[in-house]
């Protein structure tokens, strides 16, 4: 993946790259060799090589078409981070080389992924770095926008492989960005567009493979025409929990989740009912891979509860939109669709710019083509 | 290959890397692959990687078992060079950071081959640079001696290929290893005996596969018992060219080497005789592949000579040893033995440690062995 950011001056290019497909899968591999803890000082020097070669190399690339290029790494392009080996934050770039050398002229190549901590040491930011190196570079830049390059060519209504009437969205909010990457549209990591809207950099994600605009992300009141609904989501990697009849006292629910998070499971939706009788329901989802680990800890917990029950056949499809701010209906008209083809709904959560609703399984990909109609995405 | 260097301190240890076997050519195939000509600057840091790589698995390798280590590339390391890409040269070692992390127990590995230039660019030393790296590294620290590893397991009296009785030798004046280098024992290159010899590092060069002792590299003075002949070397590699009838004025030789000197013709071997009416002889060899360039040169001076020929056919044997500095006969030995085999001698030429003797190509092997058996260097 190559991104690039075109700063304020038309002429100056900055080229994040990451390594070359598997690279850094095998440096690895070879690490994981001799142990399967390898030493994470070590292991970024060795991850962050990849990078140096392919930034290195799509600089004398460049160079060899007559472009003036110049290869940096995240020492010489000055990113600095914390000591949190292979899964560093960036703090600081300090961007004055960088912007000498566009002065001059060079388009930046800048390898991705990686800076370099108060010790000296070289570190990596984890998964998605350098689409991360990409929109820090911008930011600290103030580049005119941050283009990031992918397999995709944008962001779409919905899934294209669930729904072939799925069309490719212009310009989206970075929250709504948020909210469908979340639901599995992974065309960019949540800290990267996390990041983008704190530094308020303008996101276009296109495609390596063709010249079309691709989407762009940005502030919601830079986006025109706001539409109520901009995607439907799919998440099919959630399982639900049910605890039936829970004593209604305050901070029972409060120990059972901070118990889940010490044990590492990430909760999604929560959804509790009303309390009757001095006891109450509380339904809740956790990815399926942590269903395990999940029911370990909901056993310390079985004695406050009549009944605990699980199923993993569930799936959450989720309507998301800033426009349903200032819409009325958008929820219900969800209801009648779903209703209409014999959805059973079986918890509902909603916050201001999305509506996220369990069905079973079999229904997942129904119910995203039922909304994704309902709500008109397939029409321009 | 491996180099180690133990610093006086018993349990001193720095290790240098070169790249895992196959990955420098590797990158370098795929620079190749954009132009013939890849930029040096970022090239470097493309080459440099295949040490950063190998370096930092090697870190982690030893952390696994319970060492304590750290990888340092050539900048961490304080390496610097001058700014000759691919083939910079090492101007300075700041040991500092280094001797800090062994007072507090670290095994230093480090990233050969490579230095950081007064830019803050990655360099690298060229061919044979990792044992270069190691060298400098040990004379910088002055380290007790330099180990080097590599896939033989030390210098041997002459190609064993050739002569199975050849013996390994115990230990060798850096100026007998670079006569024996130079004609085709390629252990080390000349580069780094030649480092060593200056900064005084004890080298020994030995297997990383065996727990042989190795040869040691030395100064001669260290050298208990000095064998009036060390070695046979052999360079199948040069061809004759010999200009009869040239006019015996001052310059006309000195003019025909510069020539030969701009076309970038590298000299070996030169026999001039004395002149007999007016006019002299002049043979000299130079590496084969140069022989085309050399004659296009040879073309433009051949009004100065009566007659010019070639021959592709031929060898040179030499004889290496400190001990003939102060015993006489070598040479007669040397000619005696060839005779008695009938191996005509077509040029001698002698230096203090060296007598190189050119022969027909057919007779090289049996040569190596004839001078072999007659300095007694298959007995102990």
């Amino acid at each position: 993946m190559t991104n690039t950011s075109d700063k304020k001056n038309k002429n100056s290019l900055v080229v994040v790259v990451s390594a070359m497909s598997g690279v850094t899968d095998e440096i690895l591999e070879w690490a994981k060799f001799f142990t399967p803890l390898p030493n994470e000082r070590d292991l970024d020097m060795a991850l962050s090589s990849g990078e140096q070669i392919s930034g290195a190399l799509l600089s004398i690339a460049l160079n060899s078409m007559g472009h003036k290029s110049i290869c940096l790494n995240g020492r010489q392009a000055k990113i600095y981070t914390d000591s949190n080996h292979t899964k560093a934050r960036i703090q600081h770039i300090d961007t004055s080389h960088i912007k000498e050398l566009l002065e001059q002229g060079y388009i930046v190549v800048v390898t991705g992924f990686q800076g370099l901590n108060d010790k000296g040491d070289i570190t990596t930011l984890g998964r998605g770095g350098s689409d991360l190196s990409a929109v820090a570079l911008a930011g600290a830049l103030n580049a005119q926008a941050c283009e990031i390059y992918s397999d995709v060519d944008g962001i779409y209504t919905t899934d294209p492989r669930i729904e072939s009437k799925a069309r490719k969205i212009e310009q989206i909010s970075y929250d709504e960005m948020l909210e469908l990457a979340s639901m599995g549209a992974k065309v960019l990591l949540n800290r990267s567009v996390e990041l983008a809207k704190k530094w308020n950099v303008p996101i276009f994600a296109r495609s390596t493979f063709s010249d079309g605009k691709g989407t762009l992300i940005t502030r919601e009141d830079k986006i025109m025409e706001k539409p109520v609904v901009s995607g439907i989501a799919l998440d099919k990697n959630q399982a639900r929990v049910s605890l039936s009849g829970i004593k209604d006292k305050p901070g029972i629910a409060a120990e059972l989740f901070s118990k889940l998070a010490n044990a590492n499971v990430n909760v999604d939706m929560i959804v509790q009912t009303i309390g009757r009788d001095g006891k109450t329901d509380l339904d809740f989802t956790v990815p399926k891979n942590e269903l395990e680990k999940a029911k370990l800890t909901l056993n310390e917990f079985s004695q406050n509860a009549d009944f605990i029950d699980f199923d993993n056949e569930v799936a959450i499809v989720s309507i998301v939109g800033v426009g349903m701010k200032s819409h009325s209906g958008v929820a219900a008209k969800a209801f009648e669709s779903l209703a209409k083809d014999n959805i059973n709904i079986r918890m509902i959560s909603t916050s201001e710019i999305k509506i996220s609703i369990l069905i079973d399984l079999k229904y997942a990909e129904l119910s995203v083509r039922t909304l994704h109609s309902a709500y008109n995405l397939d029409r321009f």
